[in-house]
């Protein structure tokens, strides 16, 4: 007799074996200082996601012609911080040499580090588009080295000088802002810029991260550190439709604290982004 | 000795008899697939409805000037869909008999099928403008054909091609949409093009049908199916406003889930955009 | 490589093939007459439980030791009440017929008829013991014959007179009381007389459904009808802990409704309860 | 055409005139210190009641066997303390006169003091029962002598002395314990000792005020002043049968606070209680 | 030993002595008709602001480098309204005196009156800008003439015509807007024309006055009158930064309601809005 | 001029010098698994304080009677455990050097560690009284020695055999168990035994450690863990009345999660546990 199958995100229902895109949660928020919560983000997501169709009228596309699948959470021990992030790393990595694409669900930022670590040793041209409305490039934070407010600062480590472009800052240290200008690309307050970006950029790979944190608060209230003056919802989706041209090699969605929502409009929000993403990666 | 009114939507006082506009309450939702509960929308508009002003500045127009009544809510069975839509089809065939114009609260949107069909009796040349976050035209929806999501199609089938003003739209089936922008007039995402859906219009009768999901989800929380990317409450009002040289004969504002939003803003946004209707209709 | 396994309720991880406990989901609750949202039950649970130690110090027996699986939820129908019933018919047949003991976990209570009807065919002489709040034994209710209100009547039509024993119950109206004194064992308000119930059953099978709203609002808030009056959480377990010498071929665990209820505390206490029931019917 | 009902509580559906018992609310919460809201205690109840059978198994009893109405809300005044308990003494005098029960529904504990103003005159005998968490008898609050928590003294000035029994206290100033230990009966922390009041009483008209606060928070968590350590919902409800054998003139239930219970279950212990209380004194 | 500070607004943590800005609580909210609550704003803006950087990217300035201290809320009468405002009157007297600069926190409208007052003694031309959705220009409302909806009238008998401007308003009665447009300078809707009232109020001292309801409840949420239509975040932070050329002496953000907004949105919009506010007032 | 006083817990207003009391703010929750957010507990208990009176009628003594203060929150830094310890245990160990007695708020439980180790140089003879629903006797969890789960393991480690009481406990692994009956006194589900207890310490100090989800999640729903089958208020308020004739040297309260509650229900029954303790302490 053949089992039911358990809620998978977006309803994606291919195998691994036979999926281009393989969507998976990390579910660790064990640095975060103010409110915590993101761990339970995916799981918001799996819910959520019942309530979108698989059809997008931006794309003129559908996720019943894509071949993924949702390989679920990723089972991170909570209070030790390296060993998280190690499985993370060895689990995107081996997606990457099974030739697919993976997608990570958050939790909280930091574990956009070991991701992007391993997307780098199969791609050593890595570029990074990150959307945030913080900085993240604290050198260290309280005293803490690996921390949701010091990652950016952690993966310009792994890339050097110029290749991390961030939009949508709107929230950070004075020093924090001086050095994001001086040896990344520093886009404050919105998107602008993204078309000159991908021209630099060119032919390289791109790893797109996106602390969801980056939209406006009245559209995203499900986050452990509102931020207001953010970008819409509109904005964020055409900033993901122009990047069709471009090679995405990996992105995370991240950020989403669903009990601060009762609405379930935020998960709702990062579903739809997930929709247009997994649309754009898997096509 | 006289007794004491109990709440009334928005403070209509006036008898029944008296009356030009006539608001009322159809609490169903028996055919939601996701997230139940619009059934408490005019219950809660009726609280609600005791933080709005009653002059408009917008109109520069007043409720205590009109003649209008709540009529309360109709005792509608659940689990019995049929029995419930033909109670709600001859609550409005009387009151448009007694020459009065009516404004539903809802409730899912199939609640709006009977009301059109008795005002297709009354009005045989009557077109429909929709407003929405979705087509609502499928055939059937899980092998049933009376559903929130089959309404338009069911109402097309009153109406025949090109009655039917689409505007909103942003959630559906391919097929939908290709459907719905080869039978209907169809306008994805906005509300442009009003002025000329109303040249075509002309001296025809309207009915005016909302589903208060059109609204995007940061100006309304408190619906089942938050669809992002929806309009600005500006936007929705301005619509209304430009109604007033044409003849609206019935309406209805759906789709208030209110235990989604303890803030109460999407029961507000309900009564503000129902004085504004009331007023339009009223005068 | 291997897949990372989704959430899967108290953590069970065998295969279908080797449990002998399979757990499932039926998210309906199309004819719910008040508060809806029971559909969202299962998934509740499936995050609730991560909360949940796999230990028993009232069993003194563990999770661990036991072969469980958790074959997720059913795709049942909205708006199509013959179809999700006989989906959930066909379904727990095939797990008795694979001889496993199934529990079902809801959605609402009329989810409970083809269960039973599917164990009955295999049980000719099932006994059932009901908790609930409520007699659920109208004949129609407003108008419709299956439904939540109706659904212990539907099972006695099933099994003749004297094979039902109603627990807690502690709302209906006066002819439903009347009506179940006459054709089952009725106890009003509390549980008392399990013993004696256990005693005239004998070595017959049973199935034990358990509407949650049995346990007081106090306990229990995540309901769609609060009934106060109800009994304590250990009571419950208490009477779940006596069954353990006799045979239960079945059950269910019914009526979450998790939006009422941001605390998480009726998901938990569900959790617990699905604990030491499949403890009970594993070992 | 008849005009469909609105919302009444528990279905009450009888003209005033042919009333015997008449419930209406009394929204006024302006001296409360802490955490206002009661003010929307009436709707909450309005709603909830839905929820309620008309049938009580406790007293074996039905609502649809007794003449009773729902009057609605008084527009009272908010600001004007004054002009609000003047309302609701005339409010409550007429009903008396009319030789009809009124059972009034808050609001804060202010409003008890008119309605048992207007009973006086016209039962100059009267006992008055007190449930309550608080003391109330403080004889000014915050320089302020009309206020809801010195209410009791204000009653008490009227009555004189041994005319008021306080059940179910927890919580006051040391001196507020001490003068109504001189001045009324004082039970403390529970409801022990009615029979013996009840004897005392004898055939003296009753006035029963219940401030839900005397509940629980655990079942009764809609409360602006929650005070742990109170009485279980079947505590109560039992006081409340014990009452049968008397003559309650008059009663409130006050003290909802809606949005602090996002369940509901405040509303609907309220509403169930009013149930009771409706049956013992329209019978 | 010394004693760790407790939470303090924005962690401003100069003494009251060495402060050139001083930032208090006024936690009153006595004569709110609609939705009560915003006594607790202060307190849950002191919770909010630990998510809060001290450095503002807009400004380019850095709360470390002013002198600014949180001086507490003041302990108000709750039912006693003369005297509440006398207090705050005293003690913004005293702050000017000190030649400091007050931002008061709300608490609802009234309390701008005494604060007012109080500048105006020290500085006689004072001018006043009032950002608001609602006029709160009535003579009286409900009998009471301190009130929530009177308070720029109550403002206006102390300044004489034209010389209060206000913005955002949206909300009143047909005759309040008549009035408005008489005696002072009337922006409905939006926040046009600041440019144009500070060339008319040059060298004058200001005062600024913010309901935050002038926020579209999208944005903020967390208040007791949602009144739709309002404006965005950015749209009032800009209003702000545009004062930065002149002289303002004191001010207020008021109306916070947090318990209508689990998210903590509204809070987190105050919070940021008071940074941008210290920032302008305190360098 | 003098500044107004910012709040304090149960408005305890005597300077540290003057105080026998302090009572402090341990907000840290970093090694938390499941539901985090006991960091923001001392602060809602500052909020919820408000509504709590200073006399109890259980002890018949009055909070103004005794020398108590606030000494707010420490700033412990998230994401450096130990930092967070150290800080915590040199704060404890001044307070008794200064011959005071400490009662902190967490918090999560790993906190109580610190704590009794600065208490244990003093009084080496330490024992403690410990309430919960959760063994905490891991020797490492999730390969993490310094960890909620592991608290009562890493006291034992202090204390050796016998001297720790365990009460309430009804949740762990089997092992916990085990060991805790071996090396600990282990009472199961209740409180019973404290008598016992008291009697085998004797004279030696004592150190209270209450994490409040040994109450049942009814009462206390503001958890991140809810365990049902917990004891009820009374059993707890009654247990502290007990420990009157015995020495507590020092105490705590920690497992506060207030997001999880919008009643604030928890929030009052820490701040009346406090008070009791606060009165046992100080007298």
């Amino acid at each position: 007799m053949k089992l039911n199958s358990k809620t998978t995100i977006l309803g994606l229902m291919s195998s691994y074996e036979e999926s281009k895109l393989v969507v998976f949660g990390a579910p660790f928020d064990g640095t975060v200082s103010f409110r915590p919560g993101s761990r339970f983000g995916p799981s918001a997501m799996r819910t959520g996601s019942l309530g979108i169709e698989t059809f997008s009228p931006y794309q003129n596309a559908d996720l019943l012609d894509i071949k993924g699948c949702d390989a679920g959470d990723l089972p991170l021990p909570s209070g030790d911080t390296k060993a998280a992030l190690d499985m993370i790393n060895s689990f995107v990595y081996n997606i990457i040499q099974d030739e697919k694409t993976p997608i990570m669900l958050g939790g909280e930022h930091l574990i956009t580090l070991p991701a992007i670590e391993a997307m780098i040793k199969q791609y050593p041209d890595l570029c990074i588009l990150h959307l945030d409305a913080h900085t993240d490039t604290r050198d260290t934070y309280m005293g803490v080295s690996l921390s949701h407010a010091t990652v950016m600062r952690r993966v310009w480590e792994k890339t050097g000088d110029k290749r991390i472009w961030q939009f949508g800052i709107r929230s950070g240290e004075k020093a924090e802002f001086e050095w994001a200008e001086k040896h990344n690309y520093l886009t404050s307050f919105d998107l602008y810029g993204i078309e000159n970006a991908l021209d630099i950029i060119g032919e390289r790979p791109i790893y797109l991260t996106i602390d969801l944190d980056v939209l406006d608060p009245s559209v995203f209230p499900g986050t452990g550190s509102p931020e207001h003056g953010g970008i819409s919802f509109m904005d964020l989706l055409n900033f993901i439709l122009k990047l069709r041209r471009n090679t995405i090699v990996g992105s995370d969605l991240i950020g989403l604290v669903p009990h601060y929502d009762v609405s379930g409009i935020s998960a709702a929000a990062a579903c739809k982004l997930l929709r247009e993403l997994a649309l754009l990666l898997a096509i």
